[in-house]
């Protein structure tokens, strides 16, 4: 397979701060295409200067990651996973019911789960100055914790949430990872030890050291 | 075809509060299976008393709606949505970039603008009362603005977000409308009149119809 396709491109920042290392989200699509063993390439932008006008016709959010295959260009990770899913049974199985399993965990882990925790992360990196964030942050938590103990409860004993590994872990895994900051996961030591499974692979860790290592290569420095 | 398949089933609610009639998510999915004239069956939920434990084995976060066709079972707006779409070409074009654009929009709607859309939400109809709400409502609004104007700069002349109509714009659509106890979407004359022309579509309305009849059906109304 791999030989007739063309490389696929995504982009990602040649520097973020300290904070962002390793949440980035090109990291869920490199993650992806390690696990499939998929020569990839990527095009780096800034983060701090503006991204060209034209970068909105490819990411409407100003966002990464963007990616590319061939003349196909899509946007959002969630996209861009169920993209390389299907394409691999490694990423997302064949089989009907385990594969629609996958793609709803796919959309929880991006729907019904991040945005609680993006909550705490804004309120933690954006507003902690201000007064009227510690009430605002333990509202916000008190969902947070109704939406972990829920995936906890429905991962159960389980390895991965759709049965063998696939994309809905790839993004479950990072979403609870934007949390690193705080104590809120070592709540739940199933998903403690679910994270940890995720983040053992060796596709995720070459993925996570190729992100690191694009940090080291802005032009900004190297002047 | 329709001949050949089971009638699909999702759940709802039997009654919900006026502040979510017409917003509550089945709409979406009753939407979805109106444009391609699909009959359903609805499996009726109580949104006031616990559903039964059993129910999280279908919907793990104890939502509305779930959705079965036959033996298939599967959550998440989202993946319903996606799961009707690869079934008839009226809810997501066959031409792999449309396709992908699609279902880029579909998350999109539901990762990069819905998260946004409830937090002001959750701030209005939650924590109205509180001390701390307006500054925080205020931090929200700057971000949900700025995703806003993005779809609209994204949607641009075109009438719908990926070409043709698709279960792209029944996500963003819908997710607009959360918003409707505010002004905020009016600030955006293309979004207005985007989410007006989805809104007046006969399978909007009809979908709408449906769900607001359901909830003149509750068993405790009629004891």
């Amino acid at each position: 397979m791999p030989e007739a396709m063309p490389r696929p491109v995504l982009t990602a920042f040649d520097w973020v701060p300290d904070f962002a290392r390793g949440v980035v989200r090109d990291l869920r699509v490199r993650w992806a295409l390690e696990e499939i063993g998929r020569p990839y390439a990527t095009e780096l932008l800034s983060a701090r200067d503006p991204r060209p006008e034209s970068y909105l016709a490819w990411q409407p959010f100003d966002q990464v990651p963007a990616f590319a295959e061939g003349d196909l260009k899509l946007f959002e990770t969630g996209a861009i996973l169920l993209y390389l899913g299907e394409q691999d049974e490694r990423l997302l199985p064949a089989d009907a019911q385990a594969r629609w399993s996958a793609i709803a965990w796919l959309f929880s882990a991006l729907n019904s789960v991040e945005p609680f925790a993006t909550r705490i992360v804004v309120y933690d990196l954006l507003h902690k100055d201000e007064d009227w964030m510690p009430p605002a942050r333990e509202a916000a938590l008190g969902l947070c914790r109704q939406k972990l103990k829920r995936v906890s409860d429905a991962l159960g004993e389980r390895d991965w949430l759709a049965g063998p590994f696939s994309i809905a872990d790839i993004a479950m895994v990072t979403v609870l990872n934007t949390l690193r900051h705080t104590r809120i996961v070592a709540e739940y030591p199933k998903l403690t030890a679910y994270k940890a499974r995720g983040e053992e692979r060796p596709a995720y860790q070459r993925a996570l050291a190729a992100q690191l290592a694009d940090f080291e290569n802005e032009p900004s420095r190297a002047a």
